[in-house]
């Protein structure tokens, strides 16, 4: 494990930190998600609003139903207990609007809280698991299904899901995982004002794809050439030496799923109750409305 | 402190949180800094693709000038070390058009996985920080300066200062501080399906709304009338003994501070370069376009 002028048992918990995507068919010790649910509860939220919601996902058949719409990955449907965090605007509107107050605020800007709130809820959850001996991954493909995830949890309006945990008991597969690769700090830390050129930032990626082929970190895992392309493809022409961080990320990115998951985002969470663009008003949706006529 | 079935050191950092706002004039120790960097950087990143950008301003005549963009909380000053950090969509994008792959993926949802892997990394670097005795407090308010704070600080395009973490030794005043209270676990956690009721949800926000004021934890926090109000206005017609949590919320979230700051982000977010509406197909700033040729 990389060393640090300080440490104690916090800090190598912190470090340690390896993501488990394969899990034993164990269930969690007792007492382990009251556990997790304080710590999340203890994170700090923006202005105390906490605008979270968490539903703790523990029947194998509903988490066989997310699956496909969280990236396909078999852990979500194979791991014993799956978080799905949710974005919770509801709450706080009900609360202004039974007190007869209008809402003013912004759901864009208090997505960007909310979305910090409920990561560090679910970060507290991973860190706590982890440090009972625990294995954790986040499924972030939650977002990519928010509208059906929303319909299989019987979410309301305006509660959206976008974050999941995995938490299991990791498999023998999983022990002594090695940390995965990170840019150059130099790339992601600057001091009082942003100083990077393009030559010197040119040069630490290129570094730091050397050395992610040298550690042959891509083998098997290569996002292959037919995903960036629609309908039939040559063979690809990036042999390995070639394929360090920047071709996978650029892969990654350039992918064509992106045609239908990238405008689905924002429909998603439209449909599901939030007023992303500047032009609205009102809430576009009746269930919203009845909604907020409930409490 | 909150009692859980599972205790180890780690879990006591978690459930031991407290936002810290004042700070002594001591500088951090040496090393510290070097320390958190680490465990920021081992924080889970959404698909690897490390979407953010640090900058440590240790600079008090920066911090100076954010501080009127971030709430105007004075700890933004007076700490000796803040923290900002940014969703970073240009080192991804431009690495793909680097690499004449065509950029497709959505602002949006990258901007959401985005937010989650900045804010585990400030997470990490609050907790590393809290269990060698430091005292730190998450400015959330950085979003609404998003464009202001992207000037002083000389960041690119596409680069979006979002959330700051002020560092420092606590001040005299900050030790032996009180956990802040936080809603009934009931409204916040559910089990493999959301079926809290309307009824049930009322009885336990009043329940929240009960413990709150008898603690006194609004006394001396109260959002004024005023702020509610445009022009001048009578007397707060709520007595402490009815200012709850919900009426505190309500108050937050109808302030006429919204009606400039709640479209505010939005204009600021596509001002640095996202891209943020459906019909968004191709850069809007010049600057972005300038941006991805020099890579």
């Amino acid at each position: 494990m990389m060393r640090t002028p300080h440490t104690n048992e916090t800090i190598r918990t912190l470090l340690r930190h390896r993501s488990v995507r394969a899990f034993s068919d164990e269930p969690l010790p007792a007492g382990v998600e009251a556990t997790l649910r304080e710590a999340m509860r203890r994170g700090p939220t923006s202005s105390a609003l906490q605008t979270y919601t968490f539903v703790f996902v523990h029947d194998r058949t509903i988490r066989a139903h997310i699956r496909p719409w969280a990236g396909d990955q078999s852990w979500v449907e194979e791991c014993p207990l799956l978080i799905v965090a949710c974005s919770d605007q509801r709450r706080i509107e009900n609360v202004t609007t039974a007190r007869s107050y209008s809402y003013r605020a912004s759901d864009l800007r208090i997505l960007v809280s909310s979305v910090e709130d409920l990561t560090i809820a679910m970060h507290n959850a991973s860190l706590a698991a982890q440090s009972l001996g625990l294995g954790t991954v986040m499924i972030g493909g939650v977002s990519n299904g928010a509208r059906e995830i929303h319909e299989l949890l019987g979410l309301p309006p305006r509660v959206v899901p976008l974050l999941g945990l995995c938490v299991g008991v990791p498999a023998e597969s999983q022990r002594d995982l090695e940390a995965r690769p990170r840019l150059p700090a130099e790339l992601v830390f600057h001091d009082d004002r942003y100083a990077l050129t393009a030559e010197r930032e040119a040069e630490l990626l290129a570094e730091h794809d050397r050395a992610v082929v040298e550690r042959g970190y891509y083998h098997g895992r290569r996002i292959g050439w037919d995903a960036i392309h629609d309908g039939p493809v040559g063979e690809d022409p990036v042999p390995d030496e070639a394929y360090g961080w920047t071709e996978h990320v650029a892969r990654k990115q350039s992918r064509t799923w992106w045609t239908r998951f990238g405008p689905k985002i924002l429909h998603d969470l439209e449909a599901i109750g939030l007023r992303l663009r500047a032009d609205d008003e009102e809430p576009r949706h009746e269930a919203t409305k009845s909604e907020r006529s409930t409490t």
